[in-house]
């Protein structure tokens, strides 16, 4: 790792003469831009950034680069949470924004392939034509390639799986270069080892993704959506145990702590009971077994003592109850102008939810901090933005986010639920996989004996 | 690995002091046993049989063998039909169904630790007083090991996914004798590479597994079950295609040709409408939900000129209704006694299967064979047995199963839907999957650069 190299003239010129004047920049504006996601590690300007047109330009540029050992970094929206895509050793910007295009659509197979710059919610748009969805969602406006680089998940995994869960096959540049493809488009396949799920996930350090083959799903015909607020948090995260126990199928079941409410509150002129509070959601096809499971729902609230219950049929009121939980993160930022949020993401087994949101809680309070909390519950994955201005804030804002994830693996979870290792989760690797770390090195160099590709990160 | 050796007496001598001589075998009639599956490829014995009780003893037994390049292939129901365990290359057959208990059981989180050698029906048998089960039902009663190596499927994939879709966590024995764990009980992990799925469906080419902790689902409260007759194959499909389109959500949703029907009808005494058939089933929560999709299958049949369509309601209904599809295996042996079935299994894009099932059908006719046809359709997953005496019929047999593999890939496909590579396919593997091969390869030997673990098979 320490031969990687810094670009001269000559490497300028080759890239140049691949991506066109057009697609190559060594702006200071552009370099900025791409020095930094929307996390708190500290930003590091690439060298130059690229943006390529096809796979066989993504080919040409990873082939020189590991000739020449210059990190890559892949990179697209940018809205990942734990320093991803920040070139941490320079290099190049990979942006693959400019690879956008919808290559094939199969209705009929319930399956589209992609570009990897694509954006879902643009995606999400254009089949909906089809009377299809790609479901995962990240919050954020994010690609496709970055979603599969990161195995996203967001609200919606509880029904419909992961990023992952949704990928049949894709194309990969090697680090050296060479054009693979792997997976097939059966639904199901037994053949050589899974590559795909290889890739999925790995962040951009084991090549670069050019093009992605999804599943889709059926758009639903019914949404329900409920809200309820309960006098604690243990309430609130037992009822999501419970939800979870009884085999309930939510599309979506979300925890936000009182903080966040009153936060919401004050943003949205809004007037909720500011208490623990659940979003829920359905979606199916049938309205009477919405409403079945919507019943049992409202039974297990109650009998956990729902303060609130409020339930509502169709998308608009869904949407509507459900515009709380869109506002988070600018209720947290309104609130805390020119403060930095440390974002905690760690998973635990379900039985385990309530005691890591009672432990975080009191992680944070304990150090004097503001975090408030919220999760993708029904996973038992839990958030919370720990805010933070001094250096000595940040180091206590780090110290409570590392006093969780111990807690978490400690629980049987995991160091990070949905938002990757990138740079901020590298430290609790050996921990969570002992003696498999070094496998995973293995991997890494076997696939990337230079290490070209977005050095620093994962493993 | 044509440096890998045969055993001598110091060996077996080491291997019976690792296992005792209760759990050591070199007798006839136990090397016979562990020398085939359920497949017709050649047998081939094992020099010696062994029954680990532990992961320790797994480590011993293998970091022994890596050292003297004694060939190691993992072995437990045997129901496998590629050849996946058979142990070409002699050595060591190492039996894990001794190591078959239940080491843990979390009921509040719908998850359970096992050893491979435990059987599925018997997990789910001591799983009911938890209202829970395991989902995958691959048919034979299969060892989880062997389902997880395989990455078993099954009639109800279609709603509950794989059984590597189950699979948290890992504990693995390397081909260097290491033990591992991989994974985590969190549902959801974006931390490291995803070794877990390297390991499912790696037919034990990677490691001996000696643990698997898999998520669980709850026992559904509502089954309903459809069996509907159609005068074509065509209208049959057709209406498969049109059932995953319109993104209902059967358990289970099989096809089978009407030479089954036949053949069922005459070896259980039944009175079947004997025209191309689909079994389908649903279970939910909602018996309103339940009911709502069956009319809409209702639909869907007579617009396909259905001419039979039976709907029930119940465990044991559904049982009745199914006792059918549960025959077909038998019924063919019974019917052709001493004939030999060469297996199809090949899985397509859901738009293709009905042009898969007359291909296949045509490239078995064509070359006089018999060869019924069924399958797990709705996920585009196609069998047939075809049926061979002599060996000129078993070359006619290949020929007619290598057109079908062909054409699945052609219509972007995959040459093995469930059964794994084993021996019947690893011929395919190359078209399949071009440069990627090279890259399992690799993965293979940074694994397993003595390539001892179950030489000669998946690639």
């Amino acid at each position: 790792m320490s031969t990687l190299k810094t670009l001269n003239n000559a490497d300028l010129e080759f890239f140049q003469s691949i991506v066109s004047r057009e697609r190559f920049s060594t702006g200071e504006s552009e370099l900025d831009l791409h020095a930094h996601d929307e996390s708190g590690h500290p930003s590091q300007r690439p060298s130059v950034v690229l943006w390529p047109l096809s796979t066989q330009e993504v080919s040409k540029i990873v082939t020189y680069a590991n000739e020449h050992k210059i990190p890559i970094t892949p990179y697209a929206a940018g809205t990942s949470l734990e320093g991803n895509p920040i070139p941490v050793r320079g290099g190049i910007a990979l942006d693959m924004r400019k690879m956008d295009q919808i290559l094939e659509v199969h209705p009929q197979d319930l399956q589209v392939m992609v570009q990897p710059g694509l954006d879902f919610k643009t995606l999400n748009d254009k089949l909906k034509k089809h009377g299809l969805f790609f479901p995962p969602d990240p919050g954020a406006t994010a690609t496709i390639g970055g979603m599969v680089a990161n195995n996203a998940k967001g609200i919606r995994a509880i029904k419909y799986g992961s990023t992952g869960d949704q990928v049949l096959s894709l194309e990969v540049v090697l680090p050296n270069g060479q054009i693979i493809k792997c997976g097939t488009r059966a639904m199901r396949t037994s053949s050589g080892y899974d590559l795909v799920r290889l890739f999925v996930g790995s962040e951009g350090t084991l090549g670069v993704i050019t093009e992605v083959t999804l599943r889709l799903t059926g758009l639903p015909r019914e949404f329900m959506a409920v809200v309820a607020c309960f006098d604690s948090v243990e309430q609130a995260t037992q009822t999501v145990v419970q939800m979870v126990q009884a085999g309930l199928t939510p599309a979506a079941l979300e925890f936000i702590d009182t903080e966040i409410i009153q936060l919401v509150n004050r943003f949205k002129k809004m007037t909720m009971r500011e208490a623990p509070t659940l979003f829920i959601e359905f979606q199916g096809s049938s309205r009477v077994a919405l409403e079945d499971e919507i019943n049992f729902v409202k039974e297990l609230c109650h009998g956990n003592g729902c303060k609130s219950f409020a339930a509502g049929v169709g998308r608009e009121e869904r949407d509507r109850l459900w515009e709380a939980r869109y506002s988070v993160h600018e209720s947290i930022k309104t609130a805390y102008p020119g403060q930095h949020g440390y974002v905690v993401d760690v998973a635990v087994p379900i039985s385990a939810y309530p005691e890591i949101v009672r432990f975080a809680n009191e992680a944070i309070a304990s150090r004097k901090l503001v975090g408030p909390a919220f999760g993708h519950a029904g996973e038992g994955n839990l958030h919370a933005e720990i805010l933070y201005v001094s250096p000595r804030e940040q180091a206590l804002a780090k110290e409570a986010n590392n006093a969780i994830v111990h807690k978490a693996l400690d629980l049987g979870g995991t160091a990070t639920g949905e938002h990757g290792v990138g740079i901020g989760k590298r430290e609790f690797m050996q921990r969570e996989h002992g003696a498999s770390l070094e496998l995973m090195r293995q991997i890494k160099n076997l696939f990337d004996p230079n290490g070209i590709m977005n050095p620093g990160k994962k493993i």
